[in-house]
């Protein structure tokens, strides 16, 4: 066997410590899939005396981990620090300039700088392997970009985070209200105390573009992401969609259109009986539609240290192996500029939820407006339900499925219902996406 | 961009048709992934008159698939001839022996003779890329040897022949026999004229013991797979198994034991929540359990033209990208001799299936039997169903579920409950797989 490996680990929080153990106390088994020995010969994290249950003997230390991404005595560099900006993005840029290949979990780094760096590591004959960055322990990045090579990609799209399917599942499980669910997630440790990047779908989105490169080849656009998160999702619209066949979960969604890219992250409906809807709790699931494959879809844990570590170590042995390949899967330099599609003209069928004022003429005004736009009615449930505010007169829970349509005609249709004074609060949209 | 990569195309067949055409239609798209050209350079076939619907003006023919594996004008060899034997066997040996990388769809010569050649491939430096001989085009060898490289895999299962899963999804959701489902499946061609290979579980155990060859870095043993096919299977078992909560697949498990490598394929009960009890129809599906990635489960198509073609080609861009590694993960030197866990210690729930004479006693007797080798029952479901043959006494459909026990357990068992002549048929056994 060749000499060891020698990996320069930056971060030591729970993905960190948890990537040491696994190349600590299966060195032999990763050696031998690796070709070669992997050994970490130094770290870099912010206390030095923190207990966290690994034992750091022999193992140089810095305090600065550009320092550590510059160290000669280091061949690959992995950052698990965090963070879009400094110290992350300095050290992984350091690294690449020396030409040392890096391995990250760092979606927030790459989604906002990942072309910049594919461009430096291929001007430098590194690499940057991201498999982590995405969905945890499932290999999405590998299967589009290399098991996918030979197809042209037309919508990849998933539940790419573990702490919203939480909530929406106990939602629909128990009957629970967001908030509810929301304080049991964060009491799991699903949820951060400040949950905004989660549930806002911000750490979804990272992940989304971060697909969308590879699967389109084309750049990184995280701004341009349609963002909607789960706050707004009501006991309400869980049963509703339930009654008429529908799960609720927050995808993200990315399309290849004629007029661009179409990247969104909102909740969505999707058939009851299709696959992605029976992911649950924690899981996350990403699929992809291939002109050759059809449609793969891969399940497992999205988050957590071991499957997150797993994921590194995997393209750290890809490093072993001498395997070398653009990161985004064609070189950065071709990639093609993100051509937004815009929102407006996404087609779909809609979920509609409206507070309709339960007197004469109201629905006859409801349905004037959908048929102007000439939208059409798959299905339409009135309830006596709750009152949505406890104003009079009395407002009825009506709910719409659309057949398929634009986002223009459904957002000018509800702009009008909305000016005719008939319902008790701002309607409710979700979109369905058909699997 | 360096010299094309030259490709020898042996086999074209339905899949060798749909690798020319993707190379040559997509060849931009695919050069830009592979970082070089890669071009049909030369083709074997028998009927060099026949249309196959391509256009062969420019490339090499050869009636023999061995003297185009020894062509030094190809880089690369590809086998889609089928068979474990000559040529397909002769032709392989002969490319890996001159240095070329191979790349085959074929799961029997790999189940047959896939260690001696990875260690011939070893040894002259060259490669062999199967992903799409497993499960067409779901990137599962990719995903164990690759991803999964730092986990200690304890079991991998799916669904790996489309044929079966077809006829078991049509019996449970139409109610109708094995018979009019296989004669369905012929009709619509996802049964051969001679079903006896799928329905016997045949292709699926060549494929598992591929994957458990990866997944647990051991020598290839398919004689050693336990075998039970579909024929058996009755709607009365579909039936009862709904209502006990489950279906009905045929599965490959191989999994770790103490004792060594379980494998078998076999109609297995999995509950009917689960994922895996979601995938219909052709689809194929398979799930590895590992220590650090827990549970990830990959679906899609499993064969195809496109889809395995898809997967022949994710591995000729893997060898244009110089990606060099064992076939089976871990030098084929080094892969343990395969030890086989024995079936009779296996463990986990079982469904049984009696026809029991409506007499006094019987079932007492049946009770008895199941105490004596201290099986305890979850479940017993008793029905006035159909005879199972037109004797008298009347014989009724007797249903029992039991705790996990051991497969020696049951077969004393079921060996002790049919000397007691109070049943009308040979039980019905079917194994419960938790996922």
């Amino acid at each position: 066997m060749p000499e060891p490996l020698r990996v320069g680990l930056a971060g030591l929080g729970t993905v960190g410590c948890a990537v040491y153990k696994l190349l600590t106390e299966k060195a032999e088994h990763v050696a031998a899939r690796a070709g070669q020995a992997i050994r970490v010969q130094a770290v870099a994290a912010r206390a030095r005396d923190r207990d966290r249950g690994i034992d750091l003997t022999g193992v140089a230390w810095h305090d600065d981990p550009v320092e550590l991404a510059r160290s000669p005595d280091i061949d690959l560099f992995v950052e698990l620090i965090g963070g879009e900006g400094d110290p992350a993005h300095a050290a992984v840029a350091a690294a690449l300039d020396a030409g040392k290949p890096v391995v990250s979990a760092n979606k927030a780094l790459l989604a906002a700088h990942g072309v910049e760096l594919a461009r430096l590591a291929e001007d430098r004959g590194a690499t940057i392997g991201f498999e982590a960055a995405v969905a945890g322990g499932i290999p999405i990045v590998k299967t589009l970009r290399e098991a996918a090579a030979g197809n042209r990609v037309t919508r990849v799209y998933g539940i790419l985070n573990g702490t919203c399917n939480y909530i929406l599942t106990r939602m629909e499980e128990e009957g629970l209200s967001f908030e509810a669910c929301l304080a049991e997630a964060q009491k799991l440790g699903y949820a951060e105390a400040d949950p905004t990047f989660d549930i806002g779908g911000q750490d979804s989105a990272h992940k989304l573009a971060l697909l969308s490169a590879v699967a389109f080849a084309t750049a990184i656009d995280v701004d341009s992401i349609h963002l909607e998160g789960i706050s707004s999702i009501t006991t309400e619209d869980l049963e509703a969609a339930a009654e008429l066949g529908y799960r609720i979960k927050l995808l993200g969604v990315a399309r290849r259109t004629d007029t661009g890219i179409e990247q969104r992250v909102t909740p969505t409906m999707v058939p009851r009986n299709s696959a992605i809807a029976g992911v649950k709790g924690v899981l996350n699931a990403v699929a992809i539609d291939g002109d050759e494959i059809g449609e793969v879809m891969l399940v497992g844990p999205g988050a957590g240290g071991s499957a997150t570590a797993s994921a590194v170590v995997s393209d750290i042995v890809d490093v072993a192996r001498g395997f070398r390949q653009p990161p985004f899967g064609i070189p950065a330099t071709d990639l093609a500029p993100y051509r937004r599609a815009r929102m407006r003209a996404h087609e779909g069928g809609y979920y509609i939820r409206l507070s309709l004022y339960d007197r004469p003429g109201a629905f006859a005004a409801i349905a004037r407006r959908m048929a102007e736009q000439e939208i059409s009615l798959e299905s339409i449930v009135q309830k006596d339900g709750r009152a949505a505010q406890s104003q009079t007169p009395v407002a009825r829970r009506v709910v719409l499925i659309t057949h398929e349509t634009t986002e223009l005609q459904i957002r000018k249709a509800l702009e009008a219902i909305e000016s005719d004074n008939h319902i008790a609060a701002a309607p409710q949209m979700i979109r369905i996406e058909a699997p």
